[in-house]
């Protein structure tokens, strides 16, 4: 079977979306997708990018564009539960450093979920230890004991390798794709890379 | 049958690209296109955007993999004579101008394979007048006549009418298309566009 390496930041709006459409692409495709979680803030420092709605604040019409391109994703893929994030841009640090734990642990497809749930159906402001704290909580977790491991150094350095290790391989943004050493970035690309995978 | 608006600006590659691809679209899609010349200096000026060359000039990684997609895009649709013009970016005014006069001549057509052609295919720096006037001669047609006609208030009038227009329809660069109202941007939206026409 192969593999399709998945760079993520929970803090990526277009991150979320795919991430709803890759159980589907799973099955039809029949491919294994691996998370690799990333910190974007990494990521934009090393590259010199930014995000989308910093990028595009100033040109007349882009914003406007790109909120109608994801109108028509959701739309083409039936999402119901997207909700954008009032505390946009969110700091993901400990999200990020949380998903390396949980997939040290070996329960990162749990984590991910409860990681998007919070940032984009019921949002909010996971930046905030507290809220991230009683949010994953609620999820089931045991907080505390995620909050200490998170502060371990094998668990910060295995994120900034992560992240490293993406821009050395050309990642300046999520969500971004490898088949194998084929890089693909952005939501639109998965119907090129299904189209690859089914030539 | 349905037209497909293609704003359009010789100097943009990927207009190039897409233009290359349209015949193919034209015959499976049963549309018809209607080519719109604008002028991407113009639009760039009044929405305050730049060339993806520019914009992406600074951020690691990002001109590679805007040139990958180029590259899958050409061998996808195998095109042949694609050839980087190392005048780029070639100042287009009179280009765009010239196809306003074709336009009301009815012989846009012409002119259009012509002009790319001598962008992209047989690269010149376009923007010189002399270079200009002897491509086009050398394309068949009477550069004397279309220079005259050129300076008329009537085709400056034009070019900035449909720019103008462009820029209130939402556009923000080049290649767009329009199906009724709905806007797509960039070569990949083709896709797109043929899943609605086929659904």
């Amino acid at each position: 079977m192969e593999t399709l390496d998945f760079i993520f930041d929970f803090g990526s709006p277009n991150a979320y979306l795919v991430h709803k459409v890759l159980p589907e692409f799973k099955l039809v495709n029949n491919i294994h997708i691996n998370y690799i979680p990333c910190l974007l803030g990494g990521i934009f420092k090393q590259t010199n990018n930014r995000s989308p709605m910093e990028a595009f604040a100033n040109i007349l019409g882009k914003s406007d564009y790109e909120n109608l391109e994801m109108k028509r994703f959701i739309e083409k893929h039936k999402i119901n539960n997207y909700n954008p994030n009032p505390f946009f841009p969110v700091n993901t640090l400990t999200l990020m450093r949380g998903a390396i734990v949980a997939h040290r642990e070996n329960w990162l497809d749990n984590y991910i979920e409860a990681g998007f749930h919070h940032m984009w159906e019921n949002p909010k402001n996971m930046g905030d230890p507290e809220v991230y704290k009683n949010a994953m909580l609620s999820s089931g977790f045991n907080s505390s004991d995620l909050l200490n491991k998170i502060q371990t150094n094998e668990v910060k350095e295995q994120l900034i390798t992560n992240t490293r290790r993406a821009v050395e391989k050309g990642v300046f943004g999520v969500p971004t794709f490898f088949l194998e050493d084929q890089m693909f970035f952005g939501k639109e690309r998965l119907t090129q890379i299904e189209a690859i995978l089914t030539d």
